[in-house]
């Protein structure tokens, strides 16, 4: 449908179709960057119960990064041990806890696996965006044609094009029609992200087909207040029966999350129909399993029927204008708790790149890492979760029955914080791993804590880092009180100024320059060079960026040194990416490598020619 | 002025006359409690800019036990080092670092004396006020008559006059006159306190007299985001030159507040006008005191002057029916940054005895204590800060040249963390501090991390029991790994169950147990007497009351039992106050002498005998 049709149009940088915890995170990102940014979706409020309950520990981490984690993590259950239970050995009718497991190893990450609602989740997210202030959520609102303009050769010279919106999509209001506001409306974009659920409106007019299918396998889930003899209703439990699976997670304000395995209904040639189950009959299931423990409840939150399926888009973009997210391009069982999480990073990967395209900050073809860097991902999800249905059907089995290891073996995937990007033109292969044993190329850096110099206080790193566009070059300088270490380090700052004046403007900080030292804290660190505590004339010395590994914590603490693996003496540079991915490894002196990493990512600032350094 | 003017009248059960951070503070425990409340302040906006800015460790414990510290924590500038600045040895006309402190004994508390603003302060309160719902803060209204009715035998005789409303204060909005509702009414309230700062209306119309004087001492303070190269200007300094003392603060988002001694004015017979006070005349003498360093700004975001007075009101109650709370009965120097904090503690102190008092909890005679406890609190602090100005005022000494001792001796007190309360009718003497040699009688209980022996969850302690006016039994339960513990740990149990049956209702529990044991998790709390983990019909046990001590939090910690210096075999009991003030040490078996410390305390519940127990 040809758009020019005598509708009112307008135009944006970017239009979000789908505001679910995909479409509400790359908003979030959306309103980090000075750029005009739509989101509609078709539901007229956000869900209030039920639906996704896993936060997963990188996905927490990110929420830290816009600064809304506190008190999702405050409020949240904190999943830190995981009870496996299978058939008594004496009796195997009955069921005894035989392991105890650790839900993720202690360093992985800050943070916990958590359960809390996906109402919760959006609703922080849903905040944050109105307090930016520069998007607004267009509710009861769907698009009805979608038209890319253009040759295909427009879309292979891509910095021609950036000024242009090609993407023509029209939208429909389907609330209650009182308003005028009910006729069709253009909107020419010049980038557009289906965030709209396994249904995808988008995907389906690309004409894109999810490659894989649904199994016979049916989940019914709930959120009850239980009322139980069940000594471990709150932890989370992984129970193998002679009956059947059931799997839990507790949660906030009483709750459990029960996913039980409809095990007979699944045995016919029929499959369940959805509307069919009720609690009681999930709470019938479930008993059987529980045997010889009572469960009950006076009070359901919230229930829904799975049928597990596996599928995936062949691809996650098209023609780089055009993007899916989340559920759109990945569907899968819900036991591992990935799907709004895997959405919500899907979604965090690309926000950045788009918002730094989009503001002339970032060269268009780093675009194409989105697909690279977030199918592979999806594809090993898709595989593990095979695993797990396999896992929960098969009944009772070496992996129940020692599921530590078969927990190692997936722990640091589903958190999400073990997941690394390829060697691409944003993740350089020029890196020297070894200067930083416990930093690994491609991954997220992980946050520990440091001591900012200025105010001998305590901070975690990655807090000094928000997720604001920048790109951030984190010197580990070594230990300064040296004097020749230190004339190293300002060497660095010298380059690295002319490196920032290249790229970075003075209103919009494209590059951020971050220094750790070793050794002793009594120094000024105005006698560093100003790149690393940069001036402004109204707001004096920036003094949050230098930092000590002086870390002290109540009890004494292992210095950030010894946990990034780097040398105290020679320290080592390391290059984030906006998601705090690292993009980068070598040595303090390594000039060259910085320079050509940058040239291939970013946009030079007009009129700043190509200085010798 | 007698009350019944034909003016329109109404009753509650508290009056509360101003709404800055005591007022607040007594507002938002009034509203936990099941009762009619009203706050009125004369002002039609809270402060936005600068005033008190100083939150100590007590204070951060507060919020954090009304659930609001989060946020303030997490923006708050963190006061850990101090550094003390003398006239340098070689050169007496510049100054010199001459000490680097701690601020404060870093197992004090587990939150840092931090620096943030009033307003942020009040805006936090009155958010949770409001998400109660129960209290609503009346802006431009003020008290005119206040009439208190009967005679003095009446109020000796407390119990029969709870249920009167002897108390009659006219009301009259002072707001635009638009409304019809300028006309004044008349309010018949069963307590009034006056929270209405230094000219208190209150205080006046009950003829209180402030005992003691100002000084011609003055301060002239400003919020600045400073342009300098003073080294330690993000650190808390104290400097001593020859040209006078400058204390300062570093705060939220870049500002420092600095404390500027206005010496050579304060020299003549003639005070400063305060409006003769600018900025650019604060920073003129600050230059001075700060040379050879460089000091200025082009944001201010505050300023004011202060001349030092110490004032003392001779009680803080009257008649049992009226209470004076912060400035309106202390006022003193800003200089330890006590004002705002010591007016909230003693909201806080006041809070749950009305509250509980009110709502039939707790006798009426307990609230002599406030009186008892505060005005001693407050007698202390003047006394410190007349030593605080002279220590300011009289140039470079032997304290600001050994500044660490001399914090030292007061660090404690001003933290609001070694306050601590004499024996009374709310802090037993029958204990047996023995038994518990880190936790003090009459003092707040630290909180140290446990483990929810259900979730696996290491939370600390205090977070499990958030201010809601429950008196709390802590029962560190010992080694109940051993037969003959446990069997003395269920005894404790059944005697416990009668004890809350007599003063808890189903409704409002007055009472709520905690127990904590020591040695292996491997235990079903569900095996504990039921007084442990309540059962409720819909919401079946209660998994949140008992605890392990088992702690781990990324590195290996000390037990609880150790930081409390409780006996890991046999444990002991203790009482905590609403306001997690410890008012009995004892050992499990001792039931005398609880039911005697309850007995005077708490009203029994109607229809509930005095059982053999």
């Amino acid at each position: 449908m040809p758009a020019n049709h005598a509708l009112a149009e307008s135009s944006v940088d970017l239009l979000i179709v789908g505001a679910g915890p995909a479409g509400l995170m790359l908003a979030l990102w959306a309103s980090k960057f000075d750029m005009k940014t739509r989101i509609v979706d078709k539901k007229d409020t956000r869900v209030s119960t039920g639906h996704a309950d896993g936060l997963h520990s990188r996905t927490a981490e990110i929420l830290q990064s816009f600064g809304i984690a506190q008190d999702s993590i405050y409020r949240a259950y904190h999943v830190n041990e995981i009870c496996s239970w299978n058939p008594k050995s004496s009796n195997e009718k009955e069921i005894e806890r035989t392991q105890t497991v650790f839900a993720q190893p202690q360093n992985l990450s800050r943070f916990p696996l958590s359960g809390l609602n996906q109402g919760a989740i959006e609703r922080m997210l849903e905040d944050e965006i109105r307090s930016e202030g520069r998007v607004n959520i267009e509710r009861n609102t769907i698009p009805v044609a979608l038209h890319l303009e253009g040759t295909e050769e427009c879309y292979e010279n891509q910095e021609s094009s950036q000024g242009s919106y090609p993407v023509h999509v029209t939208l429909r209001n389907i609330g209650p029609k009182t308003l005028a506001t009910q006729i069709d409306q253009v909107v020419r974009a010049k980038y557009v992200v289906g965030c709209d659920g396994a249904h995808s409106w988008v995907r389906h007019i690309l004409n894109m087909t999810m490659e894989g299918q649904k199994t016979d396998t049916q989940f019914g889930v709930m959120d009850i207040i239980p009322l139980t003899n069940f000594p471990d209703i709150r932890k989370s439990c992984v129970i193998h029966s002679k009956n059947g699976s059931v799997m839990t997670m507790p949660r906030e304000d009483r709750l459990v999350r029960l996913y039980v395995q409809l095990g007979e209904m699944a045995k016919g040639s029929e499959m369940v129909n959805p509307a069919d189950v009720t609690p009681e009959l999930i709470l019938e299931h479930a008993q059987r399993i529980y045997h010889p423990y009572k469960l009950n409840f006076k009070i359901c939150d919230w229930h829904s029927v799975y049928t597990v399926g596996q599928r995936l888009a062949p691809r996650f973009d098209y023609k780089n204008r055009i993007f899916l997210a989340g559920d759109a391009v990945h569907t899968h069982s819900p036991t591992l708790g990935q799907g709004m999480n895997v959405s919500m990073q899907d979604a965090f990967n690309l926000g950045w790149k788009l918002g730094s395209v989009i503001t002339g900050a970032m060269k268009p073809e780093i675009l194409g890492t989105y697909n690279e860097e977030r199918r592979p991902v999806a594809m090993t999800l898709i595989e593990l979760d095979k695993e797990m249905t396999e896992f929960y059907c098969k009944g009772p089995s070496k992996q129940s029955r020692d599921y530590q290891t078969f927990r190692d073996s997936f722990a640091g995937f589903v958190s999400g914080v073990s997941v690394c990007y390829c060697p691409s033109v944003l993740v350089a292969n020029t890196s020297d791993q070894s200067l930083a044993g416990n930093i690994k190329l491609g991954q997220r850096l992980p946050s520990h804590k440091v001591v900012c110099s200025a105010e001998a206080n305590p901070v975690h790193l990655l807090d000094m880092m928000p997720s604001n566009g920048a790109w951030r070059i984190l010197t580990f300088a070594g230990d300064i009180g040296s004097p020749s270490q230190l004339e190293r380090v300002q060497q660095l700052g010298a380059y690295l100024e002319l490196l920032k004046t290249q790229y970075s403007s003075p209103e919009h900080a494209t590059m951020e320059i971050f220094l750790v030292y070793s050794g002793s804290r009594d120094f000024n660190i105005l006698d560093l060079h100003a790149v690393y505590h940069p001036w402004d004339d109204t707001l004096g010395w920036d003094y949050w960026k230098v930092f000590s590994d002086d870390v002290w914590d109540f009890e004494p603490c292992q210095s950030p040194y010894e946990k990034y693996g780097v040398d105290k003496q020679l320290g080592c540079i390391i290059i984030l990416r906006p998601d705090q991915h690292v993009s980068y490894i070598g040595a303090l002196d390594n000039f060259n490598n910085l320079s050509r990493f940058f040239n291939g990512v970013l946009i030079r600032r007009p009129g700043i020619g190509e200085r010798a350094i």
